[in-house]
C-alpha cells in the first residue's frame, strides 16, 4: 500500500504528537482528520488490548454541539430512537437516517443538558445535514463543531489507570453514562463507552491544549500495566459486532438490515425525518440484515470492496469486513445477507480475491 | 509519514487498478475516495505535467445530481454566484455557503438541462447539506450521487491526445464548457477544465465498468506524447493559484476572504442561502484575503497546519499551502492576510517548522 500524503486538510489531532512518538504505521482517514490504525501490527496490537490497557486517539469523532431552545426537538427529529426517557448524563446511540430511511451516520448522541447535546459522529459530515434540517425548518439551536477531541482508554485494566488520573469516582460511571471530573483544574466529560468490548472510557477532552498534558499522564500512570498507544483493532471489532459506517453500512441501508431495529422506536420517535419510510420495515422487517460469518481457509486479504456471498448461483449478500483471528482461529467477518440464508449454520460461497471461500452463517458475533 | 490502510470506506476508484499498475506511491483522502498524490515525485510529476500529457484520476469529485422541477430553483439557493444566464452545456465555479456565508465547499455546477444538473465537489459531503435543504424546503427534486467517476487530462498535449480518442470534436469544446463524446459507444460528458493551468479536459465517466477500457485507451493514444499517469500536483496548483478546499478555505472564510468575490452575485442572486450574511461583505469587502505569497530560503517543510503569518509582533494572517518550485527557485506559499497588510511588496514573517522565514505578499500568483 501506499504512503498517505499530509495536509491541513486531512487534520492532525491534539494527540499527533504523542502517536507519532509512539510510532504509527498506519493510518486512516476519518472525518477529514487522522486516526491511526496500526502500531505494533494489527495482531500484537489486539492481543495487547484484549490483555492490558491502551490509549487511543479518537479525536477524529468529532462533535455536532447542538445549544439552544430546539435542541432537543432537532435531537428528536434527526433519529428514530425515543429519546424522551433519556437524562442528563446519559450516552445513547442513535442511529441518523435521512428521508428514506437510510443510514447518515451511527453517533453516540451525549446529553449534557436539556438545552444542550453532544453528537460524536462516525465518518459523514453529519454536520452539514443537521445545519441543513436547522435551516429549512428555522429552529432555534446554534450548530457547530466544537474543539472537543475524544481519548479512549480501552482494554482490561482501563478502569485502574482511569482511576489512577482522574481518582477513584469514575469506578461509579456506569456503562453509557457520564460524569464530569477535572485533570489539571480543568472539567472533562467522561464516559464508560468506547469502540472495543475490552471496556473503558472516552475522555470528551475540550481544548487542544490539554491534549498532550493528559496524553502523557495516561501514559506515565499506566506503567504499571503495560500501557501503550493504541486505535480501533480490527479484529477486535469484527468479534465484537461492532460495525463501521462506510464499510458495513451507508446510506444505502436501513438501522433494521444493520441490525439496530432495537435502538428505533419508529413508532414513538414522532417527528423524526424517516419516520414515514421506516414504520413498515419496523412492523415486517428487513429483507437483508447484518450477519456474523465464518470464513473458511487461511487468513483473508482485506477487505476493500464488498465481496459477493453465494449460495449457487445466487447473489444472496456480501462481506464488508474481514480479518484473521488468532484467538478463534478462523478468519471471523461481517457481512449483510438475505433473509433465505441468514438462518445460522447456512453453508454459503464467499468470493473473495484470491479465490472462493466456505462461509457458515453464526448465530451471533463471537464476543 | 506512515502508511494509508485500505478499507471499504476509502473508496477504490474504477481507475484504481490503473492508477497502481503506474506506481502510484502516495495518497490521500477525498471524499471517502483515494486520491493519488504521487507516482515519481512531486517535483517529476510537476515537470511532467508542465511539458507533456497526464491522466488523473480525480474520480473522488463525487457528484452530486440534481433531478427534477425544482432543481434550478435549489441549485439558485445553494450559491451566491447569479445562475439565471447559465446555459445548458456551460459549467460554472461555485462557491456554496451556509446561512452565514461560510465557505462549505467550492464545486464546479455542470448544467446539463433545466431540469438536472451536476455538482462536481470538493471534499466535504455536501450531498448532506443540499439534502437537508430540500428535506427542510419540501422542494421537488431528486438529489443522489450517481454513478459518474471524473478522469482528467492535463498538459500541453491534452487537447492532441483528447482528439486520438475522441475524435477532432473535442477540440471545438470551449473553456467551462462541455460536449457529449463517445467511446465504445458510450456517451460520455466532455468538459474543458481541470485543477492545473496547464490546459485540458475532464471526462465524467458514467458507469465503473468503463473506467479501465478508458484509462487503458488513453494511456495507448498517448504513447507518442509520453503519456503518464498524474495527479492534482501541490507546487503546480500553487502555482497558478488553484485553492483547496479544507486547506486554503474552511467553513470559517467567507468566498470574498477567498478572492472568490468574483463569483459572487450577492444582490441579484435571490434566494440563495446566506444572501443577508454577505450582502455586507459583498459591498464593503472582507477584511482578510487570500494572497501569493513568497517565501525565502530552503525548501519548505509540507504545512500540515497553518503557519502564522506575523509583521512584528502582530499575527496578520496564515500560510495555508507551500511548497519549493523548481521554475522560479523560491518557495511559492498561498496564504490569508489582513487588509492592513495584505498589499504586493509587504515583507513578513512566516512561522513555519525549522524556524521563521522572510516572505513578501505578491501582486498576483505565478501562473
Amino acid at each position: 500500500m501506499a504512503m498517505i500524503s499530509p495536509s491541513r486538510r486531512l487534520r492532525r489531532t491534539p494527540f499527533s504528537d504523542g502517536v507519532e512518538a509512539a510510532g504509527v504505521k498506519g493510518y486512516t482517514v476519518y472525518n477529514h482528520m487522522l486516526l491511526p490504525t496500526v502500531f505494533e501490527s494489527i495482531e500484537e496490537d489486539y492481543r495487547h488490548l484484549k490483555e492490558k490497557v491502551q490509549v487511543w486517539d479518537v479525536a477524529c469523532e468529532r462533535q455536532v454541539e447542538l445549544r439552544g431552545p430546539d435542541a432537543g426537538r432537532l435531537m428528536q427529529m434527526l433519529t428514530p430512537r425515543d429519546l424522551r426517557g433519556m437524562l442528563p448524563g446519559q450516552c445513547y446511540y442513535v442511529p441518523i437516517v435521512d428521508e428514506t430511511g437510510g443510514m447518515l451516520n451511527d453517533p453516540v448522541a451525549v446529553k449534557l443538558a436539556e438545552d444542550r447535546w453532544w453528537i460524536s459522529i462516525a465518518d459523514s459530515d453529519l454536520l452539514l445535514w443537521v445545519k441543513g434540517i436547522v435551516y429549512g425548518f428555522r429552529l432555534d439551536v446554534l450548530v457547530d463543531e466544537p474543539d472537543v477531541s475524544p481519548l479512549a482508554v480501552q482494554g482490561p485494566h482501563a478502569e485502574d489507570l482511569m482511576a489512577a488520573v482522574f481518582g477513584d469516582g469514575v469506578r461509579a460511571v456506569r456503562f453509557f453514562r457520564f460524569g464530569v471530573f477535572q485533570f489539571q483544574g480543568r472539567d472533562m466529560v467522561v464516559a464508560r463507552s468506547g469502540y472495543s468490548k475490552q471496556g473503558g472510557f472516552e475522555i470528551y477532552v475540550e481544548g487542544g491544549d490539554i491534549g498532550m498534558p493528559l496524553w502523557n499522564a495516561l501514559m506515565e500512570s499506566g506503567k504499571p500495566w503495560d500501557v501503550r498507544a493504541g486505535c480501533p483493532n480490527l479484529i477486535e471489532r469484527i468479534e465484537g459486532g461492532l460495525l463501521s459506517y462506510g464499510n458495513d453500512m451507508t446510506r444505502d441501508n436501513t438501522p433494521h438490515e444493520c441490525g439496530l431495529g432495537r435502538f428505533c422506536n419508529t413508532q414513538t420517535a414522532i417527528g423524526c425525518v424517516g419516520r414515514d419510510a421506516l414504520l413498515r420495515v419496523a412492523k415486517e422487517g428487513p429483507v437483508r440484515q447484518i450477519c456474523a460469518l465464518e470464513m473458511s481457509g487461511a487468513r483473508v486479504p482485506g477487505c476493500t470492496h464488498l465481496w459477493p456471498v453465494m449460495a449457487g448461483d445466487r447473489h444472496v449478500g456480501n462481506v464488508s469486513s474481514a480479518a484473521w483471528s488468532p484467538d478463534h482461529g478462523t478468519n471471523v467477518a461481517i457481512g449483510m445477507v438475505r433473509m433465505t440464508h441468514w438462518e445460522a449454520g447456512t453453508q454459503l460461497v464467499v468470493r473473495c480475491p484470491g479465490g472462493d471461500r466456505g462461509a457458515v452463517v453464526r448465530e451471533g458475533f463471537w464476543a
